[in-house]
């Protein structure tokens, strides 16, 4: 067998552990020199393909590639790059193939979300109709946790740590303040389609009753009437109210909770997200005092509270989606199966990506309460063991010491493009 | 020497470190049975003492207590409670020495900031007034690191951490994101009257041109088109540009910039944060793409990421506290001094609560660069050694493991009191 180059890149929202994704791929690809040459990164992900911008691995030490475990973040940038419409037009995928012959590359490795599983499969049918051989396999990541066929993915176990654990904090500080001043507080997460983040933080609870006492979901239609009365009867029970709200709460008619919002005593707009819209509704609704958090990018990046769990799932469907390449198969994605049993195992398995490409898991009905407004024990039974163990990073002078590559390029060898 | 109870409170806003505190001064009276009977804690702060509802703490199990090391929030409860005016009406400030009568209280150890160092000053003048003998001895706590007398303050080791901890993470994400996505990133920390926390993001650069690029303090007047200016230079050299923002930044004039801001393109103006406010005005006049966070709460109850020095601190200014009691001190707060020599190393010192009371230690001008924008190498020779160390919570379950006290009261001798 002829020895091939490969190529990898990262697409979309990084996270905590897509680096582990990117270790488990280059070590295990050095291992197999027999099949595979170099590993080709693309800089700012595909486009750096379409640009023929590539970092060249080789050029990185065993070191630094083993702490690429522990770093947050893309090591060779990511892209938000939406491909041109593979059905009107197939130039862009044909560029990537030009790009793949000039450089011998005979492994394609995409590390991403749904849509990069779409472009992963049309890499694939492109390089059949172009008559030039490519393995085309997706490792999968999202914070998101939406992926299809996969139990889980990489990424997400250790935002729903950061998410459980900030809930579990915060919530010490609201209930010692609340007799005399803050009475709510509410922490806006990511997960603008599905709720697994925001279910994520009903872990922080150990018994019923205890903080969050509302988690918000974009799969239950948000009603300001009944979340109103839920911060008012929560109050009164418990002193405060803990809410957890996803960036995608919204109506039943699908309008943004944060578009609708009532103008306030002076007649102002809220604009944005949607842990302030609610603080001004229960400032307008109850007088309650309110403090307010969104974690935004800090609940993706925060490699120093990583799951365990969630950093050895990154780095196996890495190591495995070169396993795979190696053994000849193309047009997969690597998947995390959960083992039968009564404590949590897992496995690797894979799923073919035409079966995977434009699906979107939405938390079943049966993970929230009937209220609607937390998770059950399904829920708990599923999500607990994804953010099982810790795995700190090095610290250095106090703080997380996170590799930076030295990102040697690849020589160009075709004319410039510019249709990115 | 006759054996007295001892009261302690906690005020104002938590931190991650002030049960340490609690648990220093608690252990350390269990080993003074010569001199101290039980230790009280006020619930909910000072308002537990005037209502005669105090903790009694000999009911916590030794495990407990020191679990409270590691427990972020207010173990005990806190409050944002402004006593009565001293020099109009000392009528409050008797009936806490009626409580402590009532309790045969001769201790009061108040933790907190420059408000609780001016309640403890009074309480030890009202109490020579009525001849009855109250040691008051003031345990410094705010993230705000704005107490005048001691080199730092508790608690804001772990929130300085915590921000440059998650600067350090959100600028791996941004820079995987900025070649085809978002280009700036604002993080809003607190700190209302003095940029400490704000600074404190700055340790995040290992060496100069690093992010945060930006960094607003309310020490410096705010500047609409510097900032702008800057934002621009930064994301042409950088290629993206991370901002720390003080919830305090301000115009010269004082106004706060979040009131100030244009009306959008649909008239709508926007409310609340100086995150949201920073976004605004780079969308107006730049069009870039933007992400911001708030961290809030998060910060100031990020035990699993506070500073072993913190804590450390914590728990001896606690301690001290109490040894000071014993040796018949009054009217003084515990502080912490730096020693001389090239590497860190601190002492506990003293400093007498008239000079300590109603005085805010700003950030020195020396420590702000020339463009006012980010800080000096004598800021950070300051600041770096207070975030050294890790001092992790055990875990259970993938959580930080936190305890929670029993809490049972102290029977109640006196009559209701309806004043708070």
């Amino acid at each position: 067998m002829k020895i091939r180059n490969a190529f990898y890149a990262q697409s979309g929202g990084v996270t905590a552990v897509i680096n582990a994704s990117a270790s488990g791929v280059i070590e295990t690809a050095r291992k197999n020199t027999a099949t595979i040459g170099k590993v080709y990164a693309g800089l700012n992900g595909i486009v750096g393909a379409l640009q023929e911008e590539m970092v060249d691995t080789s050029q990185e030490s065993a070191v630094d590639i083993s702490r690429l475990c522990h770093t947050p973040g893309g090591a060779f940038g990511s892209c938000r790059y939406k491909m041109k419409n593979f059905e009107d037009d197939t130039r862009e995928y044909e560029r990537l193939i030009d790009v793949f012959k000039a450089h011998d590359i005979g492994f394609f490795f995409y590390n991403g979300g749904g849509d990069s599983a779409d472009t992963c499969l049309k890499v694939s049918k492109v390089s059949e109709k172009m008559g030039y051989p490519i393995q085309s396999i997706h490792i999968p990541k999202t914070i998101d946790n939406d992926l299809p066929l996969t139990d889980c993915s990489p990424g997400f176990g250790s935002v729903a740590k950061y998410v459980a654990a900030s809930i579990k904090e915060a919530s010490l500080d609201i209930a010692s303040m609340s007799a005399s001043s803050t009475k709510v507080f509410i922490l806006e997460v990511m997960g603008r389609h599905a709720g697994w983040i925001a279910a994520s933080g009903g872990l922080a609870s150990d018994k019923e009753g205890d903080a969050p006492h509302i988690i918000l979901f974009p799969e239950i239609p948000f009603s300001r009437e009944k979340f109103i009365s839920k911060v008012e009867t929560t109050i009164k029970e418990k002193g405060y109210c803990v809410v957890v709200a996803s960036e995608g709460t919204q109506y039943s008619d699908g309008a943004h909770i944060s578009g609708s919002l009532q103008r306030d005593a002076f007649g102002h707009q809220q604009l944005g997200g949607v842990a302030p819209t609610l603080a001004s509704m229960i400032k307008q609704s109850t007088g309650y005092k309110y403090h307010w958090a969104l974690a935004d990018y800090l609940q993706r990046s925060a490699r120093h509270i990583a799951s365990k769990t969630d950093v050895e799932q990154a780095y196996a469907v890495g190591k495995r989606a070169v396993e795979l390449a190696v053994e000849g198969r193309d047009s997969i994605m690597v998947t995390i199966e959960r083992n039968k049993g009564i404590s949590y195992s897992w496995s690797l398995g894979e799923a073919s990506l035409a079966r995977v490409a434009n699906m979107e898991k939405k938390m079943p009905r049966s993970f929230i309460t009937k209220d609607g407004f937390n998770i059950t024990q399904q829920a708990r039974k599923y999500l607990q063991p994804l953010i099982n163990g810790e795995d700190y990073p090095p610290y250095k002078n106090g703080l997380p010491d996170y590799v930076s590559l030295r990102k040697v390029m690849v020589p160009k060898k075709l004319a410039d493009y510019f249709d990115v």
